[in-house]
């Protein structure tokens, strides 16, 4: 059986190895890495490579070294998935077809920004990088960002479901303390929404200290 | 058609190869990319070809990867301008023909000022670097930073047609978040005037958030 | 004697050179020092060598430029140690055989934050990245950092006895505006805890910034 | 004497390359203007080259571009010299045998700081890093950093001889919105001082800011 697995990694390994979509998400990871989005081997990535399967990021890797062989294929009707992070990808992807890669990071100002913020969404008003990231007319001159507390997984698909309903999510959304995740229809858009964000937040946070002096 | 559109193409993408200002206008897209004062493919940069036409970065390109193919060319008495980034641009340029080089960049620092000062403009006094700056010599003691609103095309380029009027623009203003322009007669120059109005910036928010103990 | 010394150095030299450890922590030195942790030569690192020994850095070495012969060997049952930081290096590697990797930083925030809170430890609370450094269970939603004053050698070493006795120390602690200090059993465990304290110590010297504005 | 000029600069030119003391500077200087202490061409360095002259940066040189050509001999025994900046180098020199490297840099941080602090001088008590600047043992435990008006150079230099009689000088001080003077008797010195004073500046701006909280 030994074998049989080795032989079976040895196959993943260099399937992935060949993989344009695997190549390009260790990219954007050393790019992210480097912007410290992803402390101590935190956040997790994942590109769709079916209509019921992913590529994941191994958990606790340093995105820094990450390469093809790092990642792992997840394929949801044949596995019964516990880890909240994974089930969180996994839900994203069977809401629309155009989720295509999903990113959970761990940045300092969106981790703050999560914890300072009670309530379950914060409204960005007044910014042009708005238009980045909006889904609809409207989040054009107000977009929403929510944030959710940290629960059993059962809970948080259950809201994040609701918050679809509304049409309330701009490929974003918070866990408090427990990161961002973003997600596109391409590598790409997926890498400028993530940087939108976190520009957005880093501005509100900025504006929130700055204004104690004002009010 | 299309071959037409392809030869034309090819003959820009020859033509901007070759220009020195295209070349060193994509060396400093790469340095203010780095300085992450152009998230998610904003800014927009452009460099004078002639008495009414200049070169022009495509909208959303990452400047991280700014080539001189990536440039367009924009003649503005043979097309009508409805983009307000290109019109102000444009404006610019008319304004003076010593304005050769325009940059709208996204900081962080310059977004968060923007919000922050309700002022239609602000004052730095006491700074060095406001020597870097200045257009007159009272501007070196107390140098005016414009802050205008983002409004209609048309109101904006009345506004800043009243501000150069009354000598209130010390090579650059801001629209309240939605970015800041610099320009200057030269490529260094135009360098040089954002990374002062950056630090001047940069210096005055954090004055602001650290006066919260003294005042 | 002098030819003596000298050979003996060279021996030691070479040994380094070939000790994979000493490579590696000259490697984790350079990241460390990338990230501003060790302004002006300051910081200690040590890497155990057997039950009563470690390499050491060399005292006021810039680590941007660490090389396995700036390294120096130290037997604590043929020495008497006289500098602080070094006897407390000691006394870690005696608490237990799991410490094999001491880690002293001086990171801006670390620092500021080791001077803000005037209780002896603060607890961490609603952060994921507890996960990282936490010792056992409930140390997962409730994470204590011990913050120590600057005292005489012995006095320093009795207070972080009692801390080990109480079971009140998750990998690090701090001394008031005199560094933090982390540990691992291997490199990258040491560099994922002072990864993930770092994290730690900028959110929540964040999160008391901006509170400013809502308490 | 136009010949008689391009031979002198030549040799000029050539003696630089060939003075180690002038690459180090601008290896120096480099690394200074990597941490963006040196906005927009400004800062001033230089190293003594005998009893009355020095070696000094070209103004308003970017420092990242810096080679031993960009560098000027100044002896002040045959001109009288009018710029500030450089008449304060020349002050420092006369000092002290021990001075042999100048280098005044404009970080935002130190900008901001000498902005705030409204006294002539700021003590900085409780870091650890204290003891790389001082110049006296009671300065380990409670180290001033002096803070000057901009004014006329002569009072300016009036003020800094009263300073230096009075022994509260620690390797460096402040020109409010005029940047950080710091020098050393080598390169290596100069270096680690701007280092630790930067790091002490930023620790107590930091500490300033987070204490709004808590005051």
């Amino acid at each position: 059986m030994c074998r049989r697995l080795n032989i079976k990694m040895n196959q993943s390994i260099q399937t992935n190895q060949l993989n344009p979509y695997a190549i390009q998400l260790c990219t954007l990871g050393r790019w992210i890495a480097q912007r410290q989005w992803l402390p101590a081997g935190s956040g997790l990535f994942s590109v769709r490579t079916s209509e019921h399967s992913a590529l994941f990021t191994a958990p606790d890797k340093d995105k820094n070294e990450l390469s093809p062989a790092d990642l792992f294929s997840y394929d949801w009707t044949r596995q019964n998935q516990s880890d909240t992070a994974i089930a969180i990808h996994q839900f994203l992807y069977q809401q629309s077809p155009q989720h295509k890669v999903i990113l959970q990071t761990h940045g300092l100002q969106a981790t703050v920004f999560s914890r300072l913020i009670k309530a379950d969404q914060h409204l960005f008003v007044g910014y042009e990088l708005q238009n980045v990231v909006a889904v609809s007319e409207p989040q054009r001159s107000c977009c929403p960002l929510a944030i959710l507390d940290p629960q059993a997984t059962e809970l948080t698909l259950q809201e994040l479901h609701q918050r679809f309903e509304r049409g309330t999510l701009a490929h974003a959304f918070l866990i408090r303390g427990h990161g961002l995740y973003v997600w596109g229809d391409t590598i790409d858009n997926a890498k400028r929404h993530l940087e939108a964000w976190q520009f957005l937040i880093g501005c509100e946070l900025e504006r929130i200290k700055a204004s104690c002096h004002f009010n």
